[in-house]
């Protein structure tokens, strides 16, 4: 039995629903077989995101976690490969708070790399028929400040943890008159299960390309 | 009771399903109350299309014609406002034609518009959670080719009979490596049924703004 | 000497330039051989443009009329096709209306074809190095309301009058912060110039393929 | 007088062409006030890429180096804010080498940010009336390859050395039939001299917001 915790975040930009917390809260009702998981809904605030993770692991203690967020344009479930060290915010988060070119952690290394088997993950979801790739980027707001924070977390404090970062995208009943791509949420729960099934399995990824030329 | 005939195609353009047919199949079996559902999977080739069309309703006598088609890489089900006499083919269709600049009906008007309540078909698929909008163009391949040859049937033949076209997304099977936008065919059906309700339900359209600056 | 009046559009929608009308008086300086060129500026207003239009025609008795707009967002230049008899406005024109499916011209027919050698013209704009397509669609606002109305004047009152509408995209200056494609206004201005010399060169048009699936 | 090194590609992905080296070329030639430009042309592959750039380094011995790529379908001129330490091409480089998953540097930091004021590089170029933006990854192809490698050899060997990377888009000649957006060369030149300028005249940051949600 590994034991998962799969967190969400609460509604921000004002939207007034959250796929990402959506979809983690459907995903742990399908009950994947072999997993024990756990779920979070963290708010959408830079520092209090991240106690409310490392209360959440503390609580939990998992053997692996996956950070669920929304990417609200992208068309499809995006693993993320990389954490940087930067708050950079387009927009205020949900405290109000807006910092610009800060550190997540003043003194961490510029980067982590997600422990997930990342191209694995994405292969799965898509050998269960849904849309998903590998990202570079979770870009530089509370998103990546999660992703960050935990592979800190990790790399500092929890010796055999493993964890990285899904992106998901709107649901449909949020872009109804966008023309902006959706997928909605029990797909989405499905591709976390598969995520989370597959990362369970399996500690080395499988050689498959996923880079961007830019 | 109204008489209702839906119309899906055959796959093309090297996908190995259309999202058009599989959503027209899925609707039909949901048997909206009110209406007596036909459907028909026509060929993705151009002049057979029509043929298949007409024999359909002829068939089925119907009071309303949507026909449906797969507008890859579109996030969201589009009414189209617009049927224009122009068969430009950018691929060839699934009998190796490719005509370019030819009319759909030559001496026919340049374009018929829909006579469906194309902003209340809208607004009521909006209604249901599921994204839409109008489209000012069908494009110029088989799917604009049936959607006026449709109209010119109404017009010239069958005094009465109201129609239009709706485009759909890609299904996410197709799209699991590409990142391109898609729905899930019971989604779609959804809002085809939304669509054939509000269309059968109303000959008048609602003042709503569905325009585009260019 | 083919006598070509040219006509760009005042700044709307927030902008305080519009390149339509830059580029128009920059291809107007550059005095291409073998033409005539007059030139003038819209008012970007229904109704009112159309008089301007019709004023300009009157007064230059061109051969061959050029309508330019700018399409915010495209990336290229774009020769359209058609002309629907439909007003739609997404936003208010500059005078504060905002008609919603009202008829440029009542009891006007639903749509013209432009009659400029449309592929030649995009042939020739590429053959120039420079980004060109065929679009389908001129959008529903004060664009297509003056192709449409160009149109139907050469269609009712002037017989002989060839002309059509070109779409440009943004100046750089006007998206140095949006991330959206853009395209100098000289190098906008040499497009116009090889389209109008290719159109006053030229009644038919060329086999080339411009289509779209959707 | 500060010494600038400026580097282009050659080109790649089967495109003739490559506007960071014409670019590069003609940046190069305005010679902007109070720098000594040196330029030098990469070859897109793997390894020797970074082995003509260090070549370059030891013979110009530069206090500012700027590598240029080519980002095709960006709109605007981006400025990298960081560099991974993973190679995963998704195409062969020119010499047919298609690494996945490899480290730039076995060892290395799992990533480098810029040492350029990227923030006031931006600003600058938006001020000059072109377009430009931060962009949060480089990719993971032949541009991030040089950029990590770049930046390591400066943090490893070169200690004063500042540098980073600048993205710019298609020349239009690479798009004329591909609905793609473009920047002109001579356009893209001037960008990058307003960046060597404001990157030699200042070795702290602006406070600008240049973030990404995702």
């Amino acid at each position: 039995m590994t034991r998962v915790l799969l967190t969400g975040f609460e509604p921000f930009g004002g939207e007034e629903t959250n796929p990402s917390w959506e979809a983690v809260r459907a995903a742990a009702a399908r009950a994947p077989e072999g997993l024990a998981l756990s779920t979070a809904r963290l708010p959408c605030a830079f520092g209090t995101a991240l106690d409310a993770l490392r209360e959440a692991v503390e609580r939990t203690a998992p053997d692996l976690v996956l950070c669920v967020g929304q990417a609200g344009g992208r068309p499809d479930v995006t693993v993320e490969r990389i954490a940087v060290n930067i708050d950079d915010a387009r927009i205020p988060d949900n405290a109000g708070a807006r910092p610009v070119d800060e550190p997540v952690v003043p003194g961490g290394p510029a980067a982590y790399f997600s422990t997930l088997p990342v191209k694995a993950c994405v292969a799965a979801v898509r050998e269960a028929g849904l849309p998903a790739s590998v990202s570079q980027t979770a870009g530089t707001f509370v998103c990546n400040h999660v992703f960050y924070g935990l592979m800190h977390l990790a790399a500092t404090e929890r010796p055999g943890l493993r964890g990285g970062f899904v992106h998901v995208p709107y649901a449909p009943a949020q872009v109804t008159d966008r023309a902006l791509p959706s997928l909605p949420v029990p797909a989405v729960a499905e591709a976390l299960c598969v995520i989370a099934v597959t990362a369970a399995g399996r500690t080395t990824d499988i050689r498959a390309e996923g880079g961007a030329t830019h």
